[in-house]
């Protein structure tokens, strides 16, 4: 990297280039060339060159036999290889010449054959420095970039926008974890499969990631690193401000001999890694799934302060499973204090857990269950919560099919009544409804449901229905939420037993989560959900991720109290400092 | 247990009633008997009998005061218990005057709370004794039994049916795995929530599951055992036959101290609970993930000969995470030997692996990936394989919605062609179509797609042809399968670009699956395929399962290895006797 600049204006013609030229495009289906112009031009807005010796068209874009041929006032910004190795060498010199200030190489054939290819690599790199050329790769899949909306991919794949930064030495396991992201509602800033990193080495992504307010986590697939001090030294001013979670592969012999025949790092042993991470204040997880997994976590909740967890659970076999997880993960499963068994004594039946985690063993009242959470966050020895019920209440819709045609209409007069109760007016589209209003209806929801299900007494319920309220109106609900629910009020059919099924947890998914968001921001407290339902979820329009198992919430716990005290440590470092 | 009839003999009336009882039967929402007698009566086709004091009707049934008042020739079966506990006793003995058979007592309050609720529970069961009823529980969720269609859960779920027998010391845990099995596709010959075994044992359920053809593998859910011994006695003379696997929670104090306010069983050192199933031959998993994954490998994969696997993947990353993955599940990523390596030479690009994980580093032809595990299985010293491509395979249909209208045509037209070949009369819709002519078709159009995506030479392609043709004619290929094909064929419209896109991965997928078919049977070695989406899918058509992730492929493998070990080991030791 050249040091005359900032790493942002290094990069921006790579980031932010206003014009690409795709050398080696091609009408050919079979051809990457064909494939990775095909991606660009199907999301890339400015201007799209293909480079082709022979053809005079590709895709509908006219085509030039070589960059030098394009003819523009200003030069290319970024140039993208897709061509075989040995062409790579004089295109670049091209490249330099008609002034292009980025690239990406994303053909194979350098650095990972061995030293001929190193070579070969190596000169690239020269002719590329002479011009102050930037560049991802060799032997590289391509790399995203939402602000200009650019897909330059060798095959596209559907990525979502959101505030990841992902830098990937696997350009499979890279694209995997951003398609799973789409999946699951997981969106990304950046992408980029950095392939044998001869120019931009890995910290340098992060260096710029980190530097991006639009960055809010940063994600890294490594399997080997350049220059470990020079990673330590620049990752570290990043992760003080935002985490970076390192996927990093290698714990085992096989593992490293894949990964030296696959992007020729040297892997390097799995605990000097452990040991440079641990200094730059990297997490490192070990599968894909826990990257993700982390990556929700980090945007949505708050660090939680220690390791000790409480954990609320509907079901006794369900806690012993997560106090188990948690404990495997390092985590506390606190003793509670006398005074708080007593708090629970008082709205649980005596055959509730009596301890950490709490489960209430089968008792239907539910606004119990809902005050549970309060009586262990405002302790201040509990520092997260593992919150079970997001789809335990959906699953509550089980019932309804199994219900006989009176009692469906039975409740559907209910459904209907509220119905009646939305005035004119409200519905405006706009989601600045009356907050009030839609907080007493949606209480007063609740507490139909909670008597029906529940065993709950009359003043009971009044209370919940006003808690409620007050949550509400004290604006923690969305407009979208707010929109969903009249919509599921206005239609009201009470025929069709199934639907009434499913608007009840459609009514209590979003109430739920508006819950959960009261309880991080009053306590400012991690609080998990947990649905124990095996199938990833797609995140909420409240940000809410129930994870599947119990494993997975008990895992991001634990990773996410070692990047807090890797924070406190850095913060009692620099307070030392004279 | 009586031990003067087999165990067959004794849960027959469980198992297998002709008729219910279900005392406490409600019409009133908020009550278990509620739920628990519509989940009964909206599966079972026998006769149903609501028990209730003051009712005269139960959701259309007539109702009874007392089993006793039930107006039958032959006794009722099976009484369903969904009362509060102190009523239990007495109508144990009802019951047992009536001359019932089997119960189900789901009311909690017994061994669970204490040295009363124990000493109720004894009087329970001695009562129950008497009149040589046996029942489940108490303090449990219900059963399901697939032979009678019999669904008495407390709340109802979907259940699908299949080879598994489940018993589960916590219904939530039980019920939430019966649901993803649904999800998924696994299904269960029974269930059932045991509750606190108070009569029948978590071994006498596994014993009575081993002697029943119709079950093949068997699932336990245990906190705790009762006799340890007697466990292992009886569940060691199921092992010898078909596989059982335990979740078994309790490896930490907090999992521990859960157990025991959850089913206030004895959780016990964890490190006996693992002498204990290794010497009975069971298969001890940490997640319910891990119960289902294992479930459906021995339900379609022969068992490995050892540790020994072979990777093949379509990407270096994916290779790396996955001998990674393999080595921490103490598998052994074999070195290949330069024979095989020589093969590999002789079809991959010099930039292949050259070695274990076999990586084609991004070589687009097809065929020779195809032809990989071939090349692996065919070594003795390899027991198993891990292949991936299935979802690498599906997702080449992302490229379609990239393509210009130009080039989709032209592949619509060989859509069409294929079309016009299918003769009259071949989609008779009973599967009885000509194979034959059903493979060469298959053949060509698996020809055409991989001369779109390949490398391959046209002898290479007509090789790959004839040979897809010889699988399909052998019968390998199912009725079902060939319909889809056909009607995909059929449809043929070229204009629809993600229909065609879509269209190609419906042909691939099948034939992916046939291919793996023909290697497990030609090699009689597991072949576990992992798509890296992460996304858990559900089981095809032809039984197979591709793991979301490497890991749990390799999780299954190594406890597919543990369990051949253990019935080498038997077998060993009965060669021993004289």
């Amino acid at each position: 990297m050249l040091i005359d600049k900032t790493i942002k204006e290094n990069l921006a013609p790579l980031f932010d280039p206003k014009s690409v030229a795709v050398i080696g495009a091609s009408n050919k289906w079979n051809k990457w060339g064909f494939s990775t112009f095909a991606s660009i031009i199907n999301s890339f807005k400015g201007a799209c060159y293909p480079v082709n010796a022979t053809e005079k068209e590709v895709l509908g874009h006219k085509a030039y036999p070589r960059v030098t041929d394009i003819p523009v006032d200003e030069p290319v910004d970024l140039a993208v290889f897709v061509i075989p190795p040995e062409a790579v060498l004089p295109v670049m010199e091209d490249c330099v010449s008609a002034g292009v200030r980025a690239g990406v190489i994303i053909t194979a054939g350098f650095a990972e054959t061995g030293p001929e290819g190193k070579r070969l690599q190596d000169q690239v790199l020269a002719v590329a420095r002479k011009g102050a050329l930037h560049f991802i790769g060799p032997n590289c899949m391509g790399f995203w970039s939402a602000s200009c909306n650019l897909k330059a991919f060798m095959f596209p794949f559907p990525v979502l926008e959101g505030p990841i930064a992902f830098v990937s030495q696997g350009g499979n396991v890279g694209g995997a974890v951003v398609r799973l992201g789409y999946d699951r509602g997981l969106g990304f800033y950046r992408y980029v499969s950095c392939g044998c990193t001869a120019d931009i080495q890995i910290e340098d992504y992060i260096e710029y990631f980190g530097a991006d307010p639009n960055v809010k986590v940063i994600f890294a697939y490594v399997e080997g690193l350049g220059d470990g001090n020079r990673f330590i030294d620049k990752v570290r001013r990043v992760t003080e401000k935002k985490p970076v979670i390192a996927l990093k592969p290698g714990r085992s012999v096989p593992g490293c001999k894949a990964i030296s025949s696959h992007s020729g790092a040297l892997a390097g042993s799995s605990d000097l890694y452990d040991c440079a991470f641990r200094k730059a204040g990297v997490v490192r997880v070990d599968t894909a799934e826990a990257l993700l997994d982390l990556g929700f976590a980090f945007i949505k909740q708050p660090l939680p302060r220690g390791r000790n967890v409480g954990i609320i659970t509907p079901g006794g076999s369900y806690g012993v499973i997560s106090a188990d997880a948690c404990a495997s993960a390092g985590l506390n499963v606190i003793e509670l204090p006398p005074e708080t068994i007593d708090q629970f004594d008082r709205i649980f039946p005596p055959r509730w857990s009596r301890g950490n985690p709490v489960d209430p063993a089968g008792d239907r009242n539910f606004i119990a269950y809902m005050q549970a959470p309060d009586l262990l966050l405002k302790l201040p020895e509990v520092h997260s919560l593992i919150f079970m019920g997001f789809d335990s209440f959906s699953s509550f819709s089980s019932f309804f099919p199994a219900l006989n045609k009176d009692l469906a209409r039975e409740l559907g007069k209910h459904v209907r009544e509220f119905s009646s109760m939305i005035p004119e007016g409200v519905d405006d589209n706009n989601g600045n409804s009356d907050r009030k209003w839609v907080g007493q209806v949606v209480g007063r929801i609740a507490s139909v449901f909670f008597s029906f299900f529940g065993t709950s007494s009359p003043s009971e319920v009044a209370a919940f229905g006003r808690t409620q309220a007050k949550f509400l109106e004290s604006g923690n609900i969305g407009g979208r939420m707010e929109k969903k629910l009249l919509q599921v009020l206005k239609s009201g059919d009470s025929e069709d037993l199934e639907k009434i099924g499913g608007l009840f947890a459609e009514i209590l998914q979003p109430l739920m989560e508006v819950l959960v968001d009261t309880w991080i921001e009053n306590y400012q407290k991690p609080v998990l959900t947990t649905s124990f339902v095996g199938t990833a979820p797609k995140i909420s329009d409240l940000g809410h991720y129930p994870y599947p198992f119990a494993e997975q919430a008990a895992g991001v716990l634990a990773k996410m109290v070692e990047y807090r005290e890797y924070l406190d440590r850095v913060e009692a470092f620099q307070e030392r400092k004279p």
